[in-house]
Formats: C-alpha cells, sequence, structure tokens
C-alpha cells in the first residue's frame, strides 16, 4: 500500500481496518498467541502505526471487546421490534443474537473465550454488556407476564433468575454453534426459543413443576 | 504450630489444608491478587513448605481448579438417583449442583470466574469439567425422551443443544444466586427446574414452539 493513499486515509476509518485485523487475529490465535505483527501486516500498515494509534497490546484488546461488545447489543436491540407480543420479541431477539455471533465468530470468541480468559479488567467490559442483555431480557419477561392478563405470581427475583438463565443459556449455547459444523444461527435460536419460551410460556399460564413433596 | 506437631502430620493432610487455604484466597482475593504469603498464612505453614509441595503458584491453582471440579461433579453424580424418573433426576442434580456451589464459594468463584479468566491452561481444566457435566444432562434428555414413550422427534443435535443451554443457564444462575443475598440453593434450583423442565416437558409432549409463517 503507497504513502500517498496511506495518508490520505482518514484515521477513523485506518482505526476501524486495524480493529479488524485485531479481532482476527485475537479470535483465531488467542490473546496471548496474538503478534502486533501480525495485526499490523493484516490490518496493511506498519507496527508503529498501530501502537500510535491504539497504544499498547491491552489497549488494543480492549479497543475490540468494546467494539464487538457494543455491535452484538446493538444488532439484538435492532432485531426486535418492541411492538409485538412477547414471544415474538423474545424469538426475534434471538435470532438476532445468533446470527450476529455466528456472522462474527471471532469477534464472539473474543468476548465470549479470549475477554474472560485474560484478566479482570477485560472481564469487566465483558461484564457490562452481558448485564445490558439481562436487563433486556428481564424487561421481555416482565412483558410476558403482564401479556399474560395476570398476575402470575413471579417474584422479582424469580423474574431476575429466569433471565439470568436465559443469558448463560444463549452464551453457551452460541459457542457450541460456532463450534459445531453444520448448526445454523436458526437452529440456535429455534433450540432455545422451544427450551426457554415452553418454560416460560408453562410459568406464564401459572403451572410450576411441582418439588416432589416430602422436601421443603 | 510447633514443630513437632508440624512433623506428625502427614503430607496429605497437611496439603489438603494448603489447598483449603488456596482457594479461599484465589476466591476471595482473585488470582493475581492472592498472595503465597497470605495462603501459607492461612494454612498455617512456611511459605517454602507450599512451594516444596505444590511447586509453583500456577501449580497451586491448577490443584484447587481440579479438586473443586472433581468436588462438584462428583456432588452432583451422588446427589441423582438414576433409578427415578427423568425428571426427579434432573431436579436431584439442580439442587446437588446448587447446593454444592452455594456451600463452597470460593470453590465456584475459583472455577467459574478465576480459572476462565487467567490464561487458557486454567479454563482447558474448567472445560474438561464442564464436558462431564454435559454429558450428565445430555443423558437425563435422552432418559426424559424415552420415558416418554415415543420418539419425541428430537435429532441428536437438538438434545446436545438442549443440554449446552442447560448447563450454560445453571452456571449463570450459580454465579448470580451466590452473589445476590437472601436467594437460596433450593430457590435457584427451583427457577431452573421450572424453566428447563416446563420447556423440556413440552418438547416432549411433542409440541414445539412454531415460529413466525413468513419465515423460513
Amino acid at each position: 500500500m503507497g504513502a500517498v493513499k496511506t495518508k490520505r486515509m482518514p484515521r477513523a476509518v485506518r482505526e476501524q481496518q486495524m480493529l479488524d485485523a485485531a479481532v482476527r487475529i485475537f479470535g483465531q490465535r488467542g490473546y496471548m498467541a496474538a503478534s502486533m505483527d501480525e495485526i499490523a501486516e493484516l490490518a496493511g500498515v506498519s507496527k508503529p502505526l498501530v501502537y500510535l494509534y491504539l497504544n499498547s497490546k491491552e489497549d488494543l484488546f480492549t479497543a475490540c471487546i468494546r467494539r464487538e461488545a457494543t455491535a452484538l447489543t446493538a444488532a439484538v436491540r435492532a432485531g426486535v421490534r418492541q411492538e409485538l407480543p412477547a414471544d415474538r420479541q423474545l424469538w426475534e431477539g434471538l435470532r438476532a443474537f445468533f446470527a450476529h455471533t455466528a456472522e462474527h465468530p471471532d469477534g464472539w470468541s473474543v468476548l465470549h473465550l479470549q475477554a474472560r480468559t485474560h484478566g479482570e479488567t477485560f472481564a469487566a467490559e465483558v461484564a457490562a454488556m452481558r448485564a445490558e442483555l439481562v436487563t433486556f431480557v428481564t424487561r421481555l419477561v416482565v412483558v410476558a407476564a403482564r401479556e399474560a392478563h395476570r398476575d402470575p405470581g413471579l417474584p422479582e427475583r424469580e423474574v431476575a433468575g429466569l433471565a439470568e438463565a436465559l443469558v448463560g443459556a444463549a452464551e453457551s449455547l452460541a459457542a457450541w454453534a460456532n463450534a459445531t459444523p453444520g448448526v445454523t444461527a436458526r437452529q440456535a435460536a429455534a433450540t432455545l426459543m422451544n427450551f426457554a419460551w415452553s418454560g416460560l410460556g408453562t410459568l406464564m399460564s401459572g403451572r410450576v413443576w411441582a418439588p416432589p413433596g416430602e422436601e421443603t
């Protein structure tokens, strides 16, 4: 790539190219094994320029986590039409989640595996994204309860627990789907929807699984 | 503690005391912040003795992960009576899982957070334990399908996906329960059982959540 072309490209565009390259290398090699040389080469820039723009490997990785986390939560929000019934909203949210993680496997690897595996600072970045997803799902469960036109007797704590369970299930399933050849995003979304909605739907209708009587 | 008493204690017993102390410090302080000084002090031994027995901070942490992973999977297996119907087996397995993680919050923090946050070697240790739990849950789903006395039309891949989803949900919920005052192990188990069993039960009866017709 010639020097003239390099000079003409705005900083913001070049920075995104560096982040594209970095997400790919971090996602595929892992944080420890990823080299700044390789990232610079894939981005088509010099290594000093990467350091000039992104400062350090740690800062570059943090920038990757933030960008991928923002993109994932934005994709889920954009995929959901809030005027629809709760089950459709959940279905659309799950489809958007699994479509995004399938289309960005390196980004998902950065968020789900790499960021949680290499220190508390990075893990905290992912925890913030996760909290946003949990809040989003919590709202959906509350909407579902309201639509059921009854007080479903679901205490706030139970709703919070259900949202945590659903997000944990989605994370786990996305990692599995990306690692299992032939599993589509739609199939993964349908598996979780069947699992979650049948459960939630039954709960909303007031039927609960009853623990054995002898225990208290 | 006197030198005579120290000499009399068998190595295996002393090693367990060191691991007890290490799990507590690693779980509460985090892997990076944990100091070998503090671990030795809590175990009531000298720091050189910890190094003599466990070699290094990395090896000590690996030993902690292995011990806690073995204890957790053993607790789940021991909690389940295989002669019972599938829903009872799942309930007992969930109760054993949440009881163990609630009773050993430092061990669970080591497995769920610390081991995944500090490098691929440690993460691989936890992945092995997780694979064992997924296998265990997969068998339960297969048993449930058999008990439904019908071919439930659940392909092998769907069963694998359900097991991944359930384990991910349980992990997420255990972390939340331990961090939320007043949530008991039984409540966490009941929340997930309601969520999972209603969903699985409905699936086994052949009813699935139908995606909107216009999509294929």
